[in-house]
């Protein structure tokens, strides 16, 4: 951005603006948290209005999924995983979860999000709040159960692995399996973190 | 190690003779993997006898749990689990790490070895073939089922996800939760990965 451009505050082109405003928005949402960063503050950064981001990005989940290519929409995507009922919720979650990794492989950005937030406590941080906004607090608003922001880390919890061993670590078993035989494995597991009974004190079998 | 000790092949004192032993397995660990350091690589980089290594720790696979400061045995642990049978396999390994991640907190290795996997493929290598043999080759021995080292891997999947989500994102819910909510989430779980019929295209509700 020109000294010209912050004082008129007139916009350079559309594809330069967005830009400058992915780079405002990837250092302050880095350096203030995801809670802390405001669409205010990234627009200064970036030397446009507000309301330019509004425009381009929506809102700032929206604006954190582009800056960070993140491949799903928690605002779509929990909805429509709840829409049929909670039957098959977890079937349809690990269904979801195992094509993205097929698609994506190597090059998903979850997986430079978690190599980030090994090394870069203020990574994780990042990761976290924007995981607790748009996951968790979103999961617990809809789904009509007991703890729902754990339930819906737990399941985070075995993606979140399912990742790491298959692409930090490597695990061969992992690798090979076909999606049909995981989607076996994990919509069960998935399925008793997010409706199952266990938190009255049954240990199903 | 000094030269003469090098030519001489005489022995330091013990505890220089250990240190050096453990410096020259981290490295050759690093470099060459877990299945391409030797005992016989690790004794000559350290300036000592093979015997000395053997004396002081065993095998390979104890050697490097040594080196890498590891909580656990897999050559102990596995049997110990196993040894009530598979009922309620998934509830003791549930238990066992549960106690284990509340024990270390963060001091915990398993998050330094994560972390180093996740910057270092050379790391992550040496992890991979750590747990290759010595845990999913090991339970494919002892685990009369089908695909033992796909089950082994999807348990690993869970504890690595939780060590991530727990210590690395650091999500609220996951360190708030009490071992026995985290017991009564993962003992079911865990058991459906180890011994469940899914395999065989059922699929447990």
């Amino acid at each position: 951005m020109s000294t010209t451009d912050r004082r008129t505050g007139r916009r350079p082109g559309n594809s330069g603006s967005r830009a400058a405003i992915l780079d405002a928005a990837s250092a302050r949402f880095a350096g203030h948290g995801y809670d802390g960063a405001t669409i205010r503050g990234i627009a200064a950064d970036a030397g446009v209005d507000p309301a330019l981001v509004h425009h381009f990005f929506g809102t700032k989940e929206r604006l954190f999924i582009a800056t960070m290519r993140l491949p799903l929409e928690p605002a779509t995507l929990i909805p429509e995983l709840l829409a049929p009922g909670v039957e098959g919720l977890g079937e349809r979650l690990a269904r979801h979860f195992l094509r993205l990794m097929r698609e994506l492989g190597e090059a998903n950005p979850m997986i430079a999000l978690i190599r980030s937030a090994a090394a870069h406590p203020d990574a994780a941080r990042m990761f976290r709040e924007f995981y607790t906004r748009a996951v968790l607090e979103r999961l617990a608003a809809e789904l009509d159960t007991s703890r729902p922001q754990l339930r819906a880390a737990l399941c985070a919890s075995q993606i979140l692995g399912l990742a790491v061993a298959r692409f930090i670590i490597g695990l061969r078993p992992l690798l090979d399996a076909d999606d049909e035989t995981m989607v076996a494995a994990f919509a069960p597991a998935l399925q008793h973190y997010l409706v199952g009974d266990w938190l009255t004190g049954d240990l199903p079998s």
